[in-house]
């Protein structure tokens, strides 16, 4: 007889990407296929440091129980960090996750019924699709640009759909690489205050922009928009551009709200490791962050500009896409010209043989997969490294 | 108007345990309220070692992304862990959270409908009843005694309200300090088979013994009763003997479940710390834990006699309790004799004023709650202020 498992359980499925990903260890391969950063910058003395300061001076606040809300001084430092964002925030405004997946999982937590809808981007982050479905929700698509989010079919969808939630990555989306416009922005405040629906804005990518920064975030424009910030909530999180290893991330939010996240963490994991906060601060603290991001950002600035380059010379008119000013990722489609394929899990499979790896675009759809797209990451291959994969694409393509 | 939250938050309250705790702040008092090991205990120079290692060995794996079911090297070691107290356990058997609160959270969101009955022992950990009610489960509440839970009682509760889960804390009960005897070990899990009703077993005290070590485990014991293993889940943690900080923890279970926990892992913090994994690893291979763990039991011994014999002589039969013979805790009742209060919340306000914290026992239970009882801790006090907090303890009594 088989354990009774719960219901939610039926409201998921083992992902395909999963599937390909266990064919990434074969020798030679070339990947495209990761949502991660690249281990060789990691600033490995910066963190040794950190936490060889806070097992010195702080060994038992970095070792024993904290406070569910996080590592008072971590909080402090990143409240500071958003603040130099231009975001209105005291270290008390915001709790800290065990990486931002965790902070999606405990909005789901607190605001979720079954049957309840959540709108999110079509194409979105898969694991927010099936972190909020494991609680019930009917996740519904809103379709996007090279803008980003397309706000008068939002305010659609929000009317019919009436949603507890409307979760988006402004900033250099994953897999879309879009960055939402500043109007557009502004527009998303004003129809959460409108129809009184929480936004959730997941800001893992915004700091990795390659050229002028991003347009300011939802909650930092929400200074602008009377009313926003009481149906706004921020993710955050350090994995991108620090260490996704230390799973720190944070979740800004109104009171009501935080206060009873905080209480479902609580029970979810108590806290998020204090060794991996207190190492956090102290890194922080040491004012390191700027030239680290200084250097993430320019080599994965040339990373993109390399695959852009290699794309158009390789593939030609048979993709399309839009090259992308921040962020880890190509979103492109095949369009089909000269007769090739237009299925993106077929070309996925060819491309396995040829050597290179990528993620076909359709799990990261809620609904109406689009099945000509796929998602290529330039973060963890050097420039050799890219220009040789895209010509394998080529090859894959025929 | 205020965000529409789930439904599920209405199934916990805020503990009055918490409000409790924000009156420590108080100059000078001695607590016996906390749940968590002493600081100083910490092997601080080894996790430095540890953590040294991970970051020259293999900085890319302690800093990545990493397996939600947890570093390789660290499962091994766990299961070497647990090999040692006599379980069969593969490396593969076992995945690693974040705590094991985590894995009390993953065994509810894979388990629970709402609606579905859990039962626990009578009393129990408050953070798993406020853990399971947020998945709606409907907890029923098993009596004990000196010897951990009534087979016989959990039998015919087991018969009456066919539960999802059985949870017990059978070495060293969190609050009850009580041990399961060895034939009501094998009892329970005849009771698991018979009933087909999944058990889980919490152990993050098993191996903070004073004199013998306790029975084996649950775990260790199913290989004597056949089939008994396919309803058993198990929870280890490393924050009892080793620092809670790291957030490491485990659960073995058998293959269905195991899959089923990883992937609502993957939603809810895509995995544990590879930063606190890593460095766990480490400190495991170099071999430290036996003299660690050999420390630990030493000064909890000591501080263990040193209550009981205090409270005997200062409260004598004003409180009723059984020696523990491991753990962190002693659970004693009011017996209300030289007419004195049996009103454990009065007795814990008043001491608060004497100037010595400790935690009253009704929250502890989910069902017909004991209102004399009261939990006190003796972790974290030295033999000084054990004695210095228990005649505290008597001029509160009166």
């Amino acid at each position: 007889m088989s354990l009774p498992f719960a219901q939610r359980l039926s409201n998921v499925e083992t992902s395909a990407i999963r599937e390909l990903f266990k064919l990434l260890g074969k020798p030679g391969i070339i990947s495209f296929a990761g949502g991660f950063p690249d281990s060789a910058l990691f600033d490995v003395p910066g963190l040794r440091q950190a936490v060889d300061q806070a097992l010195d001076q702080e060994p038992g606040a970095a070792l024993q129980y904290g406070a569910t809300e996080g590592h008072g001084p971590l909080r402090t430092e990143l409240a500071r960090f958003m603040q130099s964002k231009g975001v209105d925030c005291a270290p008390e405004g915001l709790i800290v996750t065990t990486g931002s997946q965790q902070a999606l999982d405990l909005l789901a937590k607190v605001m979720i019924d079954p049957g309840d809808k959540v709108i999110v981007e079509g194409p979105t982050f898969l694991a927010t699709i099936q972190c909020f479905r494991l609680y019930g929700a009917n996740v519904i698509s809103a379709p996007i640009d090279g803008e980003g989010v397309q706000v008068d079919r939002l305010e659609q969808l929000i009317t019919e759909h009436r949603p507890k939630m409307v979760y988006l990555i402004p900033s250099f989306g994953n897999p879309s690489g879009a960055m939402l416009g500043l109007e557009r922005r502004k527009k998303v405040l004003e129809l959460a205050v409108r129809h009184q629906v929480l936004v959730v804005e997941d800001d893992p990518y915004g700091d990795l922009y390659f050229g002028d920064a991003p347009p300011p975030s939802l909650l930092a424009l929400s200074s602008q928009v009377p009313g926003s910030r009481d149906w706004l909530a921020y993710c955050g999180s350090l994995s991108k551009v620090l260490s996704p290893g230390l799973r720190v991330g944070w979740l800004a939010a109104p009171a009501e709200l935080l206060a009873r996240a905080t209480m479902c963490k609580q029970f979810s994991d108590a806290h998020t490791s204090t060794f991996a906060q207190a190492t956090a601060a102290r890194y922080l603290q040491a004012g390191r962050m700027p030239e680290t991001l200084a250097q993430v950002r320019r080599v994965y600035a040339e990373r993109a500009q390399a695959m852009g380059a290699a794309l158009r010379r390789e593939l030609g008119d048979a993709v399309s896409f839009t090259q992308p000013q921040g962020g880890l990722f190509f979103w492109a489609r095949l369009t089909g010209a000269g007769g090739k394929t237009r299925d993106a899990g077929a070309f996925a499979r060819r491309a396995i043989d040829e050597g290179v790896a990528f993620v076909p675009g359709a799990p990261f759809f809620a609904q109406n997969p689009d099945t000509s797209a796929f998602r290529l990451s330039f973060a963890t291959a050097d420039v050799g490294k890219i220009e040789e994969g895209v010509q394998r694409l080529a090859r894959a393509l025929g």
